[in-house]
């Protein structure tokens, strides 16, 4: 019995078992498995419409199991990748107990990942836009942010909590500006207090025109649309980093914001580094038939691979279209190779590009025709219904799409699990970190920066107390005592901080002696230090 | 202008408000505000078949602003109630501002709470099931344990994987053991290496006969049906405490499951506990008109009052039925108390009750006329759909019904979010905490209790090396390492401990000098100390 192991359950991963599953038949000494961090696979495409909402939450994913019933799941993310030993470790389930997997074939179908590294602040404050979670997180940030400026009474603050800003001009950048603006501006008639001529919505783009994968004409008219629904362009605009309430950008202008989506940074997959292949662009570099040369048995293809198209000898895009197309081609060398045949080398011509504007508009490229405005959303909404995996996930967006025309906006902010515990925290010079007299319910600790504490005192203002530098900590007061800030903590630097919240506190530090009698040090030497607080 | 503010959004709170504005009308002089922590209203009858998926996620609750539109919401958690200065605290929003409203009158319909205080581990390993997020997590859990139980080789362990236990045989965990049965064994289909004959659904009781509220041959209905799809009863069982892996009876027996629902606590609101006023049960007492004695203005209802009804004498149970009953007096009552006019007591005599069995059974006792099976489920399902708040939801519902006749059960596992960096967790004694060469993903804080550190020796076995008590640590070679555990960890007693995962320890071990140092200290200190490790 020879096992195909399949890693990754994007388009790459979930079609070659698909295919695989239809050129073996029910032979049985093959066996195919699929390692998969989830046991469904997302549509992308209709991602930005689970942010307004107008299809339904998980109605963009399909069950892989229901896709692929002879495929063997392991919902697992995959850990290290031996290709000497011919086997891989993944994470554990319940219980800890690691996972090892044997393999005769292996297809490494893993897609790249969201990287922020190298721009303060943004992995601290910038919402990714690329799994099903984050179109989920950026819905209930833009409720979140319009109940906040419903009851703000501060405009400085509102400001921040009405702007919305998306950096990446490429087709997921600007599909996700368009439903973000027609979403927060249709749900704000839901608030009673807010002056909708408040909402700022703003897309930065590195270059001068946005979706440069299309051809000018169309790209003009998505932005002559966008604007006139209000979106901001900002053309020859990179994003720099962030803060909570601000996006930087290079040159130093500061947009004050609360919600930052950035659709850019897609970075090779770390375990792809890892791997002792030739790369190209962190890409495995694979021949014509999509194995890895001088690794036989070892395939890879999709976002993660460097595929050569055999007519054209340019490198394929990291598109769905493209991943599909090469798990048809590498699903049929691969069994090529353990039947005997001959092998075939790939090659594709894209059937085109679409972009939806919301609203029922969009811009489409296909075959070379141009196609713009409601002609081309229609087409979208139907190409991609019937790209959709799943007769059942068919039926259930056009449901979606039937209802969302009768049925009004829905507004609901969908809380689940616990907020997090632990969290990174990036500031400016010059910000306020906390306030005195506001309530206390973080703990800090600073990782690298410099901070400035004060206190108001009747008469004289804000006294500058003391200074605090990387390792030390601040807040712990308010934390102990369940009471309101005794100081205000201002950044003298770019700092970076972990915030401790208050349930992880009383948790790990009534519970660890070593943090117990540090904290209870810390704070009577403050407290024999300070001046006597109004508080 | 004066101010009525209502604290709370279930059925009381959110129908007081609906009441208020039809008998207000558009009047400028008062002010209708109400307090709630999410935006929206939960239908809980409808919550168990969101377990199962039928109905779609965000279709069970409503979105407060639509319902009443002339209430200004404020998104937030009430912290403290000032009966004397007529003001409330809320928690903060973005940037930590604390939050503070006055009030002319006060309406308290905060419910009640779930609490599982007094029995060991159930607060670190049982599901509660009272909140939208409640039902989501368990949705969750059963499509994991599949997952893994797909996968797993070891009898043992799947055993426990898949074992179902609900604590309760009232309405609630009825409902929810009926969708839990029927979904469980309906998505093992989709698994391939899943024998449906392992599959335990288990339904725990204190009393004799479940459903104590109906009639007893509606509930000897109920049993027989659930006991006929396989559900097994567990009459005058106590649920005593739990353990990750298993539910604990009274008397001593142990259920080894990784999957308990408990239905059974709701405790008195903590912050109807802080006020002065006088209690029955926990519940504040108020007069006929649902005033709280003594406190003018102060009103209270729902879950969290004691009402006595005026034509029985006796206090009304804490139902929806009730609640929305009580709010439409309430209502009036404080209406004629503002504007002048007669108070009305409050009188109540319920219609009837329903429990949904699943698969198109119910059971209904409506006006002393007993229904069971088929026609109880179409009643229930019609009654429920016309008391569901919001004509977009009922579409909503209608639809989700209508398709889940004709789709396949949906069997994707929503994980939204990042996992709790700390948690806490209880073992009872002999249980394995950690396992030598497993992989090590978490650090063990001891709370309470004793554990025994050993290692396996070729030729000699296992070896004690160590007993640990409350305040020590284990764990933390394997987190700095990255390798696997070193050491089988055991409790001696019964065990409580805080577990921090390795993105917590990461941030916070190399960050705070403290726990740094102290790490370094305790992982140079233990080396020194044990035998040469296998690893």
């Amino acid at each position: 019995m020879k096992r195909v192991l399949i890693l990754g359950g994007g388009f790459g991963g979930v079609y070659t078992a698909l295919t695989l599953e239809k050129l073996l038949g029910d032979t049985k000494d093959v066996e195919i498995a699929l390692v998969n961090r989830e046991n469904y696979i997302v549509f992308q495409p209709m991602l930005p419409e689970v942010i307004s909402g107008s299809i339904g939450l998980v109605d963009t994913i399909t069950p892989i199991r229901r896709l692929c019933p002879r495929t063997n799941l392991y919902t697992r993310a995959v850990e290290t990748i031996d290709l000497e030993r011919r086997c891989i470790t993944a994470t554990a389930g319940f219980g800890s107990r690691m996972h090892s997997l044997t393999f005769d074939h292996l297809v490494i179908a893993l897609g790249n990942v969201t990287s922020f590294t190298g721009q303060p602040g943004l992995m601290e404050h910038a919402l990714p836009f690329k799994y099903l979670g984050d179109a989920l997180a950026i819905r209930n940030r833009i409720i979140h942010v319009l109940e906040e400026a419903d009851i703000e009474p501060d405009p400085e603050i509102r400001r921040a909590l009405l702007t919305f800003v998306v950096a990446g001009g490429g087709f997921s950048g600007v599909e996700a500006v368009a439903e973000m603006n027609d979403f927060v501006r249709a749900a704000a008639k839901s608030f009673r207090h807010l002056d909708r001529r408040e909402i700022r919505v703003v897309l930065l783009h590195s270059g001068s025109l946005i979706l440069p994968e299309l051809p000018s004409s169309l790209a003009q008219f998505a932005q002559r649309l966008l604007a006139k629904r209000g979106v901001e362009l900002r053309s020859d605009t990179r994003l720099a980093g962030a803060t909570a309430d601000a996006a930087l950008l290079e040159g130093g202008e500061r947009i004050t914001t609360r919600t930052l989506v950035s659709t850019v940074p897609a970075a090779p997959n770390p375990l792809v580094a890892t791997l002792p292949v030739k790369k190209e662009h962190g890409r495995i570099v694979v021949d014509g038939h999509l194995e890895v040369p001088g690794q036989p048995g070892v395939w890879a293809l999709g976002d993660c691979a460097w595929v050569i198209d055999a007519k054209t000898g340019e490198a394929c895009p990291p598109t769905a279209q493209h991943a599909t197309r090469q798990a048809a081609y590498l699903a049929r060398n691969l069994v090529a190779t353990l039947r005997g045949g001959a092998r075939e080398a790939f090659s594709f011509k894209a059937l085109g590009k679409m972009g939806s504007l919301g609203h029922r508009s969009a811009v489409a490229d296909i075959m070379g025709v141009k196609i713009s405005g409601f002609l081309a959303w229609w087409l979208w909404r139907t190409i991609y219904l019937m790209k959709l995996p799943g007769l059942d996930r068919k039926i259930r967006v056009a449901t979606d799409w039937t209802l969302d025309l009768i049925l009004p906006l829905d507004i609901v902010q969908l809380k689940t699990g616990p907020s997090m515990a632990v969290r990174r925290e990036h500031f400016e010079p010059g910000m306020t970190i906390c306030r005195e007299g506001d309530r206390g319910d973080w703990l800090y600790v600073i990782v690298n920066g410099e901070v400035e504490v004060s206190r108001s005192v009747p008469g004289r203002g804000d006294v500058a107390l003391n200074r605090l530098g990387p390792g030390e900590c601040f807040g712990e007061i308010a934390m102990v005592r369940e009471g309101p800030r005794n100081a205000t903590v201002k950044s003298l630097s770019s700092v970076d901080v972990v915030a401790v919240d208050r349930e992880a506190f009383g948790t790990l530090f009534s519970h660890l002696p070593a943090l117990k009698g540090f904290v209870e040090a810390l704070i009577q030497e403050r407290l024999d230090q300070a001046p006597p607080s109004p508080h």
